[in-house]
């Protein structure tokens, strides 16, 4: 029996819950959801304030707290190469066999219709408001922004202090 | 409760019972561990004949078959940096936390131990024997490999068909 | 209508009558042949003695001399991404629209079959005869190399130095 | 007797008639041009819409379309290296043998300069109205942009949908 | 006895009095101060104007006439790895052993403290005044900028044309 | 006054007397010597077990004991581009002026000179004896070496348990 897999690529800076309603959707067709972990090599700067390692452990404990079990998902940080057309078959070749791509981002998508792979294209909830971006500016203006993620991942960010970290590296919007 | 985990880097061509010794032991130390593939760029070459996409799974079905829970680890690609000294940071930047680093391979001790992370030799059993390059020969001159890989490794390498590639690919060295 | 184009790979150190036999053959079935100078960024070292912009001009008078029109075949240097699965669609992505892809090295067969592209497994004339690395070494030992390269290339390689060069270079095997 | 050539580096996002111009000119004054396709690694991206493959067909359609014999030129796709003084000595490695650069770019300029090549400041025609950026933009907003480009550079555009694509790729600016 | 060295990242485009007050302040603590030249790749673009070679020669020259011996210091250029958590580890096994960095930049200074390197956050005298992107402006505009930087750096962008250097490259902010 | 600087790189593992020799010989012609140690990123493997942090404090603590003045060189490590050509000019962008390069070996002098910088082949004093590779076998055969390096180099080498890495380290050659 061949596992049905997708892979579901995103920087989850921080992973919130337009990106967990996206993970629960394909739970509904695929057997596994790959989350491929992009921009990995980044970290404590003001765009990619959390590193991979962070990133990582954010998801798992909101699946986890969600009843998602391991087996239903993997989690694969992958840095980027900084060429577009050549990270197609550079993620296909590090993730277990996928029947298709989901994303929201034009840019990624176009790119796995280049390479030849089956794109979904997935409907996000609100992405003006589920959008990591602007969680990162409520963050910074000390406004409301723990109700945009999931609660595990809200408790990881303050272990962190990762609302300082984004304050300081934003404060000077050149990192 | 903090997550005791352990690092186990590997190129895993292919994932052999030696391996799976060290996983084993580990997970009597450790909650979890994250087994990194090295070298996960690489593929359909003589000396790394398998993608980082083929090696997960291999590593997958063989920890399944153990009864190893997904619970227990996680496996995550990490390709080259040719940057050794750099490549500690690289490395932990992108797993989940761990607390030390296991390893046959006195190149990857010294450089976690220049990088600060607690370090394991781990016991070989009978490293001339349970050893990739020795295996990937075997396989070349058409002799017994299979009863040094578990058994769904050698499963799945016959489906992908390995040896056939291994021999072509060997063949000439260049590559 | 539609070109029909196949992409022809390899490092031409030096470029050979068994490459040139491979480019005619392929014009034979195929309107245009694109050639992919390989390693396109080495050169002054043993193993690729020649820089890629020579390459390019030994490959450019080659078929000059032999007839053979520009309207025929394009050349395309390609530098090494030290990754050979996302080479693939590097390449892919960096010519102009090719239907297949023909090589003597298994490696690259089996890399484009894993990319999903047409491959052709070309019939090396005399192989062991016709070999940069063979020719490389008649060079080195003083011994006669000329015979198996296209006559502009032995006089071009005559004009930059060549064979000196190829002695000094692999005189310490260490570059 | 020695070829006359000069380079001539470009993104060409997409070729349009003021690239044509410099074209035209320099082969007034050298046998040969080189064309540079540079960033030749992107594509699908708001700034880079196309990939190489494309602008590589573009080119050759525009030329052709003009009467412009491929005798006169060669196109050579150059990835970016990220190392701007690097990428002197890369270009000039791997492109047949140039007397001088050609550019509008005063970073090029500054870069051949220093490298200690011959550059050549070419006089671009109108440079506010044949500018890529400004044709991307007015493809997003639905205005006219096929009178900046040669004719082919639009029909081949149009074939490969790549109004839309420009359209949904800026829409989100990110990518 | 043991060297007491901190290390010192900046991209000093330009040196100015700022970096030049830091330098000191560090040297009333430490026995040497470790320069880094950051981005050291770059060079002729709006952003980093000055190659990393000029930067050396700045910085030696500031240093020289303000009477700081070369026995108290070292210059090292680091390229970019645009891999941020990698680049502490790389940084450190290319400079001497240092004890601490200095900076005054929220991104270095996370990062250090995730490496495990003691971190010195350093006052900038009137960081709005000392500021390199601010000195550049000056420069673009035809401002009074020679009072920010130290005597022979002023002398030193003169002799290499750098003011109109930075107004050309900065027409177009695109470079 | 214009200072005269010559450029000698190395990989200097370890920096022996020959290395010292050829400083000593530039530096009656020269102003300064600005040796680069090449290879950077480099460390604990067989082939490069010094860190360049640990080659910059041989080289300092070979030339004090000497007596040779800071004032008469600069360390600069540099990392590998594997990129050749491209490294020409990635080297010089990154030292103070030079006016020519010295090196014994000849792929570093065919890159010079096709940078078009003025190159000095350097006379190697017994090189079958002074040569990084020969000592560093002799040290895990438990030889003699010191006498082949200077007094500080093999009193450092001694005191981060140099001779015990190399032979770890070269025990299995793989690394």
């Amino acid at each position: 029996m061949v596992i049905k897999r997708v892979v579901f690529p995103g920087r989850f800076q921080p992973f919130h819950k337009g990106h967990l309603y996206v993970v629960k959707k394909l739970l509904e067709e695929y057997d596994e959801v790959v989350i491929v972990i992009g921009s990995a090599q980044e970290g404590f700067t003001c765009a990619n304030p959390f590193t991979a390692s962070e990133r990582f452990e954010m998801i798992h404990k909101a699946l986890e707290y969600e009843g998602i079990k391991r087996e239903r998902y993997w989690i694969v940080p992958v840095p980027d190469l900084n060429k577009p057309l050549a990270w197609t078959s550079y993620v296909i070749s590090m993730v277990p066999h996928v029947e298709a791509v989901a994303s929201g981002n034009p840019h990624v998508l176009y790119l796995f219709e280049w390479f030849g792979l089956k794109t979904i294209e997935v409907d996000l909830i609100f992405p003006e408001k589920y959008c990591g971006t602007r969680i990162r500016e409520l963050m910074c203006r000390g406004d409301e922004w723990r109700k945009y993620v999931p609660e595990p991942v809200s408790k990881y960010i303050d272990e962190i202090g990762g609302v300082e970290r984004v304050r300081r590296l934003c404060h000077d919007k050149r990192y």
